[in-house]
């Protein structure tokens, strides 16, 4: 298994568990609670990771940083399935922006 | 090409060209102009896109969240190029704390 | 002159010019280019300067968390004066919540 | 009483208290237990503020803006009073960029 396939396998299997979260019960996990107190709250949430982020890279932290950041992206995921976007539309714009050379499946893509 | 490749390999060319353009000319590229910059306003741009992310949910506008969340994602990935992190740590984390049911070639991995 | 007053004097008098400026030409000050292009980009410097306070402080650097802090309280006297809002009735909730020894005036006055 | 003395009176008075509780048992009051927490934790309280209050803002709800931009102010003077700054300083820097009519008193005074 190669760098690339994992990353991309835990980000997908992570926002195949947040989905599945938005039919549970609030107290069956963290992120069921999120949904059901609502956008405010995930919102809330994600602007307070921003600033731990923050923080942890002006501490010269790494590990702290690192732990920061995967709670940054954990709240973008939350965001994204409460919203009912996927994580793939974010990569489509990153693509489109960034150029997509070893993407050529994707060049003729129509973007919307 | 499945979607669960796709995303993995959209986010690690990212990063590999992000990290390519730490040694560049200041002026090639935006990234390179941050990285001269330093760390401060690539946080301070972290942070402000964050608060972008949160607007662009408030006002109900799918697509401009997906704009926003590029831009905090590609911020993102830039402290960590400056930093000297990788976007393979932050998805260790997040298989960490989030199981990985399918990721069982990481099961017996130690974590740091 | 006492500091006491001479403080409620400037922010006073920064909130009267702000409100002034909300039917000035838009090119004739900053606050009334702010006004004119809305609340989403008032929103977003108060972000901005919500990091960069965080920034200076940890950067140690006393004039500049007093310089980003003023950035801070500016953008939040501009939200105010657009939304109608002013600051006495942030300093009342304060007074509310901290008690008002000294402020006996306020004491029989009902909160909403 | 005018509003203006008021204001400066609320905040002044704020200020004081805030700074007596830097001696105070961290058990004794939240602005206590921030000190004993430290910078960070005071900095990301800011954050979590100014985040709250963008988004009161876009729920057009002025009672919960009012009362957002009365924690983010709080917070402020929390960050004041644990890095030894004080209001009037801020309360300078904003009377030295937006003019000082009214303020005659403090025309000729220098500034660092």
């Amino acid at each position: 298994m190669t760098i690339q396939t994992d990353l991309g396998a835990v980000l997908d299997q992570l926002y195949a568990t947040l989905l599945s979260r938005k039919s549970a019960d609030p107290d069956s996990s963290y992120a069921a609670s999120l949904y059901a107190k609502g956008l405010d709250v995930i919102l809330k949430k994600l602007g307070e990771e921003a600033t731990e982020t923050v923080i942890a890279a002006k501490n010269q932290d790494p590990s702290k940083l690192v732990y920061e950041l995967a709670d940054l992206w954990f709240h973008c995921f939350v965001l994204m399935a409460e919203r009912g976007l996927t994580p793939q539309q974010v990569a489509d714009e990153l693509a489109r922006r960034h150029g997509r050379s070893g993407l050529d499946e994707k060049a003729s893509r129509p973007k919307g």
